[in-house]
């Protein structure tokens, strides 16, 4: 296995749209990953968002399909184990459901935060969930501990 | 890429042995997995995890290494696309922090609940922290939904 890869599953309660919102509006973005959240979500332009203004990763868009698709690649100015990783939201409905998939790759095998990310990623999902559902997520600094 | 993997960390207020003994003592597994959970944590013996009496996980005890390591064997009597896959917990402390490492392995390429395993083993984690810290976890079915 030369790259790793993440890949979550969750199911929520909202149409596409109100997901891709989610995924693509600045505002909204703010709502369940991190409250300092910056940039233009456009194809090759730049999205930032920072922690404590501490860690930061920051993401060029390279794919915007309305509804269905968002991809992000990791640009230098992220934390060193996510440079040039690859982020793609995928939504879809099967049945009545709909479904967000979110792949994290290529990252490199040696990477030291792997693990965490995988399940920080978790929680961030359960925060977007609840945003789209609820109108209130828990983005950083709001978010369920996972460390101490 | 051969075969997947899942692979979490959490962080958990805590000593190895009370982690150990929440992944070992089956009354206790069934304070943050499944309420349903039978079985006798011994190398070679099997363990049985069961939702809604339905979808129903077996594992057998492949290693034990009191207070830093556990391996289970999904056998044949799993979801199908857990047979033979290996799940591994891995406790260890770095600086004054104790860390648990879940590695769910060898996943066939074309398993269909990977994604959503990998999230409902986060949420699961979330849990299992709660109960060791505070003596309360969210087993199924109380457990925090990822789908509707």
């Amino acid at each position: 296995m030369a790259y790793r890869e993440i890949w979550h599953e969750i199911r929520i309660k909202a149409s596409p749209g109100e997901i891709y919102q989610a995924l693509t509006d600045v505002k909204k973005l703010a709502h369940w990953w991190t409250t300092e959240t910056r940039g233009e979500s456009a194809v090759g332009k730049k999205l930032e968002f920072s922690f404590y203004g501490q860690s930061t990763k920051e993401m060029v868009v390279t794919t915007l399909e309305a509804d269905e698709l968002v991809r992000w690649r990791a640009t230098e100015r992220s934390t060193p184990d996510w440079v040039n990783t690859e982020i793609e939201w995928k939504i879809f409905r099967e049945g009545d459901q709909t479904f967000l998939h979110l792949r994290h790759s290529k990252w490199r095998e040696d990477a030291k935060v792997f693990a965490q990310s995988s399940m920080h990623w978790a929680v961030f999902l359960l925060s977007l969930k609840e945003f789209v559902e609820t109108g209130k997520g828990r983005p950083h600094p709001y978010d369920m501990p996972v460390g101490l």
